[in-house]
């Protein structure tokens, strides 16, 4: 697909560098596509990093003995396949598409290793976005000891509140429970009763859309057990959202 | 305490980069610390990153409903309080020491981001530190759920084996078992059954030292059900020494 150059705009990824990108654009492409379509392989040398333009892709990553984990989520604005950053480096997950007709924008790696390379401050704004997913990443770690499944899969959906900016209503959540559930790190039953443990929060399931009718209390019941409670960004947003 | 050179040099941070660092060391400070000094709150402005010279230091976090849990810890060579990179950032965790006689080295945040800022090439060195991280928390992440309590605490040890170069006999930790336990995201009563169960695989606890009788035994017992085996630093090392 021909890349116009106001969907890249959108992004602060490019937006906040145009002038740097200009040159590249003739080299990044959008491409749709089905769902179940593998984009990456877990340790395929990483040859573009990716970015979500519409749609969701899980990462999952398989164990010898043959257990399938879900590492990663990405929606609209995701980056993944960040290894290719790094020369030679090689993917640590596989990359799936979950939703039909997923949009994604497929970013060589060397072109970005260019710019990291040259621009200190580009490569500081990456380093930023690392660090950003680092502390993420910590703090769902954290969360496996300090809350309780329920909250975390309360967590899970403020956060989807956040992104969908659906501060007050429905969230379209057009992804198998089995993946919810192996990314939140529990079964499917549990997963199954931590919705039903979240309905006196306010919490209904619809079929692919999952309606959250008070944020603020469901908001109280995970955000009480946090770590990270008030210094949160999904937090912030959704205060300033209801404030 | 006056700042050897010689001592920098052993940290490739510093030795990559000998000359930018060369007109920042009047800045840099080793301190020794005692057994539970504070070195840094969580929530406090990140005026400083900290290199551990030696000895040991933990990054805990506190919930609001009073849980204490254990997100990192820190020996020789390893950083923490990168939030320092970024301006304005608050350190996401409370670090403090818990080997009697920890050597801290101090590096004033400004003066790092004043390197990032200038010169692509360390960005880019620190943003492959970040990565690595992320990496290794990710895979964290993921082993919650592939491997048993026992495999995780035999995947620790095995780190340790490594970082300590100690392939072949004792490993030397001078850290309460509560805190590996909350380090491991498991109870103290689970962590001594895991020690336990190690048993079988070579492995003699006494006092404050960890007999390792057989690497090999404990990397096929972990490793196999990990989803990194075969593609993980710590393995690497492992087998390159028995080889």
């Amino acid at each position: 697909m021909a890349l116009p150059a106001a969907t890249l705009a959108g992004f602060p990824l490019f937006a906040q560098f145009a002038s740097l990108w200009e040159p590249l654009l003739p080299t990044l492409h959008i491409t749709r596509h089905s769902k179940d379509a593998r984009i990456a392989d877990h340790g395929e040398q990483a040859g573009h990093v990716w970015m979500v333009v519409s749609g969701w892709v899980s990462l999952t990553r398989h164990t010898p003995d043959g257990k399938q984990v879900t590492v990663g989520l990405c929606t609209s604005g995701d980056l993944f396949g960040e290894a290719g950053l790094f020369a030679h480096a090689s993917y640590p997950y596989t990359a799936q598409v979950i939703q039909e007709g997923t949009q994604l924008l497929a970013i060589p790696s060397a072109s970005l290793r260019h710019l990291t390379q040259h621009h200190a401050d580009f490569s500081n704004y990456l380093m930023g976005l690392l660090s950003e997913r680092l502390n993420r990443i910590q703090l769902t770690l954290e969360q496996m000891s300090s809350l309780t499944a329920s909250q975390r899969l309360g967590c899970f959906l403020l956060r989807l509140c956040n992104q969908q900016q659906a501060h007050d209503g429905g969230i379209t959540m057009p992804i198998d429970k089995q993946i919810i559930a192996s990314y939140l790190g529990m079964k499917a039953e549990t997963l199954s009763r931590s919705f039903a443990q979240l309905q006196p929060y306010g919490i209904e399931v619809k079929q692919a859309t999952i309606l959250v009718h008070d944020v603020a209390r469901l908001h109280e019941f995970v955000c009480s057990s946090c770590g990270e409670s008030g210094m949160c960004r999904t937090e912030d947003a959704i205060i300033e959202q209801e404030g």
